[in-house]
Formats: C-alpha cells, sequence, structure tokens
C-alpha cells in the first residue's frame, strides 16, 4: 500500500499512549513508509516493536532523525521543551517537519522562539484532544483518534506545506483538524480541561482534609463519582500542564473565584433571582454541550 | 402478604420521584396496609394512582392524615416548611410519626422547633441518598432504595418507638440506614453534594458568559462532560437545597475558595512540591473513594 503514503519517514521522540497510537494506526493504514521510535530507555520502545507499532527503535537522537520526514514530539509535556532543545542541536534534514501532541503549545512556542532566534517555518504544533485514564504504549490503540480533534496552531512563520503534511497525518488516522493560534488553544484548554481538573483535584483534596473524612466521602454517591472522576489523573501529566500552561490557567481560577464568590454572596443573602439566573443558564449551556456532543460518535470517556 | 406489615396506613404527601418510589416498593412488598397520597393538585396523584403505587388520594389534607400510622413528607425542600407549619394546624393521630426525605435537615428542625416550641417526640427526620437525573412520579421505581443509604437524624427528643418505625420502613425497602446528629447531615452533604452542584454550575455559567463561548464548548470532551453533569440537575431544586443549607454551603465554599486560592499560589510560583501535594493526595483519596463505591452493587448514577 506504498502508493497510499502520506508520510516516508516518520519518526516518534517518546512512545506512549498517543505516540504509540499514533503509529499504531499510521501502519495499520499502511500510510506510513517506515516508523522510526527514540527514547531515553528501551522499555517502551522494545513493547512498542513487539506490538507491531513501529519498525526500529534506538536510543540515540541523531540516528532517530536522520532523514526523517515527519518528527512526533510526543513526550510528556515539560519535557516537550528539552526534546524541542535536542532538536535544535541536530543537523536536520531541510524537510524534516517537527510536530507535537503535548496539551499545551505556549510554553513550547517560547521555547522555540529562544532556541532558533524565531520560530521556525517547519514546526508545527498540535495537539490531538484524546486520551485515556490508562497512560504509556500498553494502552495505544490504533482507533484513538477517530472522530477526535486535533487542534494544530500555526504561526504566521510556519510553512503552508509543513502545515499540510501535519493536516493530512492527522486527518489520515480519522481526526477532525482545526486550526486556531496558540494563545486561543491555551486560553480554551485552560477553561474546558485544566481548570476543571484543578477544581477536582482541589474539591477532593479539601475534604479528604477534613476531620470527618471517613464519614464524608462514606455518603457520597453517583453523582461525586463523575464529579470527581478527572482527580484520579495520573498526577505528574497535570503538575506538568498546570505549569506549562499557568498564564491562562491562573486567569481562569481568578475568574472562576470571583463569579463563585458572587454566587456564594447571593446565596447568603437568598437571592433567589441570582441563583436561579446562574444554575438555569448553566443548566441550558450544559444540556446543548451535552446534545452536541452526543451527536458525535465514538466520543471516548477521556481527554488530556 | 398482611402478616408481614410494617407499617399500617402510609401517608404520602407531594407524590414526585422519591414518594412515589417509596409507594410503590412498600405496596409490592406487600409491607403496608394502605397508602394515602396528597397534594396540591391532582395530576401526580391520579398519575400514581393509574401507576397503583397508591391506594387513595385527596387535596383534602386533614383527610389524608387521619388515623396515620407514618405521614411522609416528599415535597421540594422548601415546601417542606411550609407542609410542616400544614401539619401543626392538624389534629394528628396520637401514634402517628412524622417523616420526610429533603436533602437538608437543619431547616426542618428549626422550622419544628418554631411551630412546636420544642421538638416533637414523633418526628423522625431523613434522607434517602438516591435519585435520578429523572424526576416526578414516572419516573418513580420500586427498587430505587436498594443499596442506598438512608440517613436518620434523631434529636435527644426523638422517641426511640418513632425511630425503630421510620428505621424498619426504609430498611424494609432495601436502604441502609445510618444515623449521624442534623448539623453533620448537613456538614456532610454541603461537601458531598451541594458544593459539587455549586461548583458544576459556577464553571458551566463562567465559560458560557465568555466570548468564545461556542468554541470553548465546541473543545470540551469527555472529562468536561462527566464533570459537568450535575449541572444538568434541576435549577429549581437546587436553588432549594442551597438556600435551605445556606449556613454550611457558604462554609464550605469559603473552604474551597481558600484552597484553590493556595493552588493557585503555588502553580504561579511555580512551586512543584506543593502543587505535587495537593494532586497526589487527592488522587489516593479519590481511588479509595472508587473502589469503596465499586464494591456496592447497583449504586445508582444520581445522588439528590
Amino acid at each position: 500500500m506504498s502508493g497510499q503514503h502520506v508520510v516516508g519517514k516518520l519518526v516518534i521522540l517518546g512512545l506512549g499512549l498517543i505516540g504509540g497510537s499514533l503509529a499504531a494506526a499510521l501502519r495499520e493504514k499502511g500510510l506510513v513508509s517506515q516508523v522510526v521510535a527514540w527514547g531515553r530507555s528501551a522499555g517502551s520502545l522494545s513493547k512498542g516493536l513487539e506490538l507491531g507499532y513501529i519498525d526500529s527503535y534506538t536510543l540515540d537522537l541523531s540516528e532517530a532523525v536522520k532523514n526523517a520526514d515527519v518528527i512526533v514530539i510526543a513526550t510528556p509535556t515539560l519535557v516537550a521543551e528539552d526534546v524541542l532543545a535536542a532538536l535544535h542541536d541536530q543537523q536536520l534534514s531541510a524537510r524534516s517537519v517537527i510536530t507535537d501532541v503535548a496539551s499545551v503549545k505556549g510554553n513550547l512556542l517560547v521555547t522555540a522562539r529562544r532556541l532558533w532566534g524565531s520560530e521556525p517555518a517547519r514546526l508545527v504544533l498540535a495537539h490531538p484532544i484524546a486520551g485515556s485514564e490508562a497512560s504509556g504504549v500498553d494502552a495505544a490503540r490504533a482507533d484513538l483518534f477517530v472522530d477526535h480533534r486535533v487542534i494544530i496552531t500555526p504561526t504566521e512563520a510556519t510553512s503552508s506545506e509543513a502545515l499540510g503534511i501535519v493536516r493530512r497525518l492527522w486527518g489520515a488516522v480519522g481526526a477532525e483538524v482545526v486550526e486556531m493560534s496558540v494563545d486561543q488553544h491555551d486560553r480554551v484548554l485552560a477553561a474546558t480541561s485544566h481548570l476543571p481538573h484543578v477544581l477536582a483535584y482541589t474539591l477532593v483534596d479539601c475534604l479528604a482534609r477534613q476531620d470527618s473524612q471517613a464519614d464524608i466521602f462514606r455518603f457520597a454517591a453517583g453523582g461525586f463519582r463523575d464529579f470527581t472522576r478527572i482527580a484520579s489523573s495520573d498526577p505528574k501529566m497535570w503538575h506538568d500542564i498546570s505549569l506549562a500552561n499557568r498564564g491562562a490557567l491562573v486567569s481562569m481560577i481568578e475568574l472562576f473565584v470571583a463569579q463563585l464568590t458572587e454566587l456564594k454572596q447571593a446565596i447568603d443573602a437568598g437571592d433567589s433571582q441570582r441563583i436561579m439566573g446562574v444554575f438555569t443558564s448553566a443548566k441550558a449551556a450544559r444540556d446543548d454541550f451535552a446534545r452536541a456532543l452526543s451527536v458525535k460518535k465514538a466520543v471516548s470517556d477521556n481527554e488530556e
């Protein structure tokens, strides 16, 4: 099926859930001529080879990226900054496109500008909105991105040819590709993903610190279970995301605290009209959102 | 099956999801000799009769409560205060036990003390931790309380005989009965149920007010859907609960805002140790809670 290749040599830097799933999807469909994985230790890499997700692996970055068509940084969020620095020190082929899958884009753009002096034309930052409570290459699935959105955040410096390659790559594995600015991406994700995780972690920690801890959790029921599900996410991953996106996240927390404080005052004052206003508009927006989401098929239960 | 009756004449004041389910469960098992329902209009009452949940209904409170063994106030939370006042004006049988199913207990205890001058010995406040996103007698189910907890909040004035009747009533329909003080109930429910609802409503309202509203919800995924599910709950019901439990709820909101503000400062300062501390302890507590909950069979997806 080599006639259908959307990319020649693909290099995955960091073979976890996302990198493994991308490799698996491209290989399963015969959309790539060669997948090479690189990492700091052989564990996941040899596992990925066993599972048939990659053609080969190496611990040598120079060897990995040689003659690469596309280099995908698929490490944890903060490590991606270091990998970008390591790539800056490499002699890359002029045709190599660098892309990534991290949950925050602004920190990588800042890092790239610092390293290269300006944004490299062949750096195309991207974020697949897909994930799973599980992590690691063992949890990888070729269909992970089907019907999920991938946000690509090109700048004015981005080569339209490089952008086209990354768009085709994600389109080929079933994702819906959308574009927005780096700032908008980081604000939108702070609102819909990073803030909710911070709220869930804070609530559970807040209750766990109470004297009556045992009793408090004993009387929590189904609604609480759903509400706090995301507090079972990997602490290190969310630590990294919180720091990488600290500007947008801190602003969102401040906005949330201001509105929560207003609502608290309304409850304290018995201001029925105000309470009903908040609850009613929230219910309407949430019902709309649930309807829109249920229209999409095969939505996974988690996001990154 | 009259030999197994745990109660003779049961009166349900307000025939919705909870009252209807209790009546249905008791009648299905032959545990009650007579169920009479009262309400302000015939709609749900005639529906309940059609569905076979009750023996008869009336719009006349005096007729309803005549010779009652147990009177269950099953109206919305704030209406329960008015119903208590209406019961105070009735000539009740000396054996009649008054109980309820409301989500908040402190406001009813205060109301009772005001009306009767002290707590009536045969008033036994109770709260079944069960519910459904649906409401109304149409959504009633005989198995709604199976394996769910019912919190009973007796005071020193409560007759132990009356308490025993209410315990047997709930035990007979499959619930696990536990006792705690009114104050503890209202604090625990503020923490595990009322605060989470307020947070979910506030978050969705906060995002809906943003300029980029359409885009923000467009990029929300599965984790956001679970986190905000409870913001689709009935606004009037949660307005009532927020006001009925305003003391404990306002305290919990303040505690939450204080901890969220600390975490925000840690994120802003890049204090990794503190961020990891909160996220790690929250994940551990939430994982424990999820394990404990999954041990219980047949837990419904919602709470009241």
